[in-house]
């Protein structure tokens, strides 16, 4: 098991390493008869590409997917949906002297240690490249979640000490850390500059608001919505945490104020408040979803840091190459795209959840 | 799907509602050879049931397991283990008058969005008694980690606003609140004998220790071990947050400071410090592992709430019945054990990574 | 693993050895609202008990179900659904001298080399009695398919050299040998007979025929129906083969005698004929689904065998115990059941093959 | 769910249609540190290539298979293997004739009655072109058997009524019709060139052989080896019927002709016949693997057939297109494939299943 397959009904298995010949995934699940076309999963996977601010590094790929199956004539056809971005813009070379080095907050010993061996160039398959592969599934997911209602927003509530104080969803995409602030990305492209210069490098936290999913959607107990997002979040390279609704501020509440009343909204069941964020017992009270990431300072710093060889021998790093001094603002696009793919296999996982709806279902 | 069904080869099944015949669960894929009793389960369950501080409730079953298969002769046959504890001190009328009423902060609407019914005694399957099927596979999983040297250690981190300062493994089952800091855990009973007089519950934070874990276990992409360690926390009821090593501090913090410098400690790689919580790029790093959750106050609450029917009217409830003040400390055995689950899977899983072990393994 | 877990959305977890203490299984996505109850699943369970006549063991519990949770007011919760049936009547002393001898034709020398050691008092987990649990979950099953029309019938088409020359189902519980035609039924009763005089056994073939399933139902490639179906009929002890329609007479066919063509009926699309069985590139064409296994003579003789032991010594045996000299008719039932399941469990799974059904689903 | 993910530990999800873009699977699970270069599958593919013979279709693409990820220097990283071969020699215009039209003895109706759609150029996902993508993920779990001294042959045991009487291994792949037997072959031809000159096709039984599997191998209850053998031959297109061992002449045998006497040999247990084809209970007992498989005739004929349009209108067709006689031969070496994607995956599933192997395993 490489664990690289991920969902019940609609599930994606990807693949690729960052300077191999391509990444990609083949999505098995899909219902047919959804538009699809190469557009669709374009506009994500260029979501994820590097701005143009102080964060970004300077790798800058295409990134053109191709659609090699499970599309006729416009449509999904409901059989597996291979995507696929080939690799153009490799320099193996940078890497080259990382080849007997674990650095440090990386996944390179865990290799070793697991594989025995393991693809050097860019971070292989742990490289932020094996996102990309994620977001383009998640097009698709969206796809079918926007034919249901359903709309996902994802941005960056916080880098290092700045945090948002306002929010504007139509700025997110037009400032190079994703805030929904336009404050806040300012403040971000200082703070940012300073610690590039430092050599050094910041983390932050995601916020994702997911709206339109109806009530009862996820499982009571293993597979309840909350632990399938946690679990989808944190396979997100670099994440360290997850909470959802008032997450670890509800454990310094009380009862009488973390409780959401449920009241009327034109005859419509609702909650006053969101404290819950949109899940109680692993179901969706069909409130907005709101669940917050920790996302970890990028490991790769240029500053000196100490670290072994291989072959347990003590030595120092500066990790040279092109990289992100905050990798945050990279991560939104794919925090929405796990988040899309997730909620839409609950989706599909919910349908035979009652038998006169199955037997309304079989009787048309 | 119900998603009661957790984990990839040791996979366990698990039933029952609060007030039904029966709670349990089968385990799946458990080795043959395993020394296993009746007792070593029940020594687990035991520590789940309420202690003698303010935050109990009063239920008090005996809560006996049986092992009904996959057991012979005092060990494991590599059959299915069926484990099973029948109710006995079920006060079903107490809740009658919730028949109709969706509590907030409880599943109760979802269950009827998502199935059309609930069996409203008690929780049901949402009720907290469904984690003694979880707690009594943990004690399974667990006697696999323990014959490899893994322990676990879960315990409160804090109760509202009751932090502990200090950490004392030995006095966690030596008072009600799972304290591993006995100053703590006195300051606690006074803070829950208040609350619980102004009818009013409680949250807090579980830390999770994990030590002798190989490196290399989990995986790089959806299996992270984090990742899976996240979902499995995230499906334990009332859970909203958890975080892995730094987790959410991590995001205020940089690279230079959170990254873990590799050190060599007797010819074996180590980190110098344990940011990342044992685990890099969803593989153990051989560190200790550490994690917390953050779990939201008891929603059950004598105060009285807004809220609406089943058949959308607005009424009032004053929830009755036997409720924790705060749930913390019932759910740290809860924590260690889907901890434990996922680990002994974890374990299972990674035994086919590599062909060289492989062809080893099968040459015997 | 064990590999004692069934089906993608409606998952049964089944677990027992023949002497243990209990034999049942848990049922995870049984969809709500369903009428259910002991008798529904005592009915199908009595099935598998022996008949009157010369085949069968002298075993007669009442091998009673008992339902521990899942079922609320009569009808179906949505939650797991776990079934029990305790062991009351075994005789395990028969068994201890089978401890440590290889019996031919049984799964004992397996388990010891998988697992290191076996439960060998009748059989194990590897006993006929392992299928009630089958027939328990096929029970929930067949109440999910009967609320969509369809209905499954299996029989005995042929014992040994005796085989059905006509088919009225009314009368396949009216005989021992569960043939569908009485005249085959009572010249297999001489045959049994004799080979029982004989200290000998026989073997069988079991058809099934399943109406009602609407066209669709399966996946193309690796989830096709037939292959669903051949798994789940090969995973039952003694099943030796399976063929879907015209099965292995198909190879000896031609296409322009194989293939059915296709035909209108009151503007519904029929085949004129059934040489596919009843699917068509692993989906069904809404004809008739029929199928036919191969039941291996029962392993059990009392006539002496050549062995060995655990200890690698030769030997020889003679089995007592009570044993059927032919267990076709026992296995008509679980032929059956696994038939419900996997049926159920594809029409669960395709629910969202289309997005314009999901969009109608979820728009209600 | 589209049913194109097969395997547990060692998963393979497939993808394509006959005239899109490309096929290919994503390999997930494959232990890293295994040799494997393009050539290693290439060399499988050519296997299902046309042979010269009379049975042959003349579409001749090259057919060329490229690894984009998972192989680093040769070897396998432990992380996914893509493999690709893009479509070049298709002529869609064959086909248009056919779009709305259902075959007979095709998977077009269960396709437009599940999907609502099809892509009906060549058969689309339901073509023999998607077994390519199993005989690449084929060639690689051979090499993994390799390396464990297991090897797999599979051969035509008949064409309808042309039966191989001798076996000889080494001329399978110098005859087009993959007989072991060159007499048989030769038949084969004859009888084929008829059949084409008459507009007709026939079907064929395929056996294959598996030598070095250790005992133990497969679970006891639905996962038992011969099950997912089962499931696996039945999964591929116009496979109607398995059986192992003795099959469905065992139904018709005595269990003391069909029990396998137990006896040593050099101190190893054995068996002194198999009819049980090398499966008891579902676990391997050491001895030669051997199933059959019946594969019913090309649906695909020139001869003149009655069907229906999707209107549901009466019409004839008489099937154009580059078509096989006899799919046979082409299916040999995808029978070889899914056996040892299953066997690979069933060695993997096993290494948990002792405690003290487990324990053993992580000591090192």
């Amino acid at each position: 098991m490489s664990g690289s397959i991920y969902g019940k009904l609609f599930t994606i298995s990807t693949f690729g390493e960052s300077h191999g010949r391509a990444l990609g995934t083949v999505i098995d699940g899909c219902p047919a008869g959804l538009e699809l076309c190469e557009e669709d999963i374009q506009i994500e996977l260029d979501k994820r590409r590097p701005g143009v601010g102080a964060a970004a590094t300077k790798r800058n790929e295409a990134d053109k997917v191709q659609i090699l199956s499970g599309v006729f004539e416009g449509k999904t056809l409901g059989t597996p949906i291979a995507l696929v971005v080939y690799n153009e813009d490799a320099h193996s070379s940078d890497y080259s002297a990382l080849k007997d080095v674990y650095r440090p907050g990386h996944a390179d010993y865990g290799f070793d240690a697991k594989f025995g061996m393991r693809d050097h160039r860019g971070g292989g398959r742990s490289s932020g490249r094996e996102t990309l592969a994620r977001v383009a599934a998640g097009a698709v997911a969206k796809k079918i979640l926007k034919s249901l209602g359903i709309e996902l927003t994802a941005y960056t509530l916080s880098i290092g000490p700045i945090r948002a104080e306002s929010f504007d969803a139509s700025v997110i995409y037009e400032n190079p850390y994703r805030f929904a602030d336009p404050v806040a990305a300012a403040k971000a492209d200082s703070f940012v500059s300073a610690l590039k210069a430092d050599m050094d490098s910041a983390g932050g936290v995601i916020e994702c608001r997911i709206n339109g999913v109806p009530a009862g959607i996820g499982d009571p107990v293993f597979d309840k919505l909350d632990a399938r997002l946690a679990g989808a979040m944190v396979s997100i390279g670099a994440v360290k945490g997850i909470e959802i609704g008032d997450g670890f501020a509800a454990a310094m509440s009380r009862g009488s104020e973390n409780n959401d009343p449920f009241d009327l909204n034109d005859g419509k069941i609702v909650t006053t408040t969101n404290h819950a964020g949109g899940i109680l017992g692993g179901m969706s009270t069909g409130c907005e979803i709101v669940f917050r990431v920790a996302v970890k300072p990028t490991p790769s710093i240029a500053k000196e840091q100490q670290t072994v060889t291989r072959n347990a021998e003590s030595t120092s790093i500066q990790i040279k190459g092109r990289h992100d001094t905050v990798i945050v603002p990279r991560a939104v696009p794919v925090v929405e795209a796990m988040a899309a793919i997730t909620i839409a296999d609950a989706l599909l996982c919910n349908m035979g959840s009652r038998i006169d709806r199955i037997t309304d279902f079989y009787k048309r």
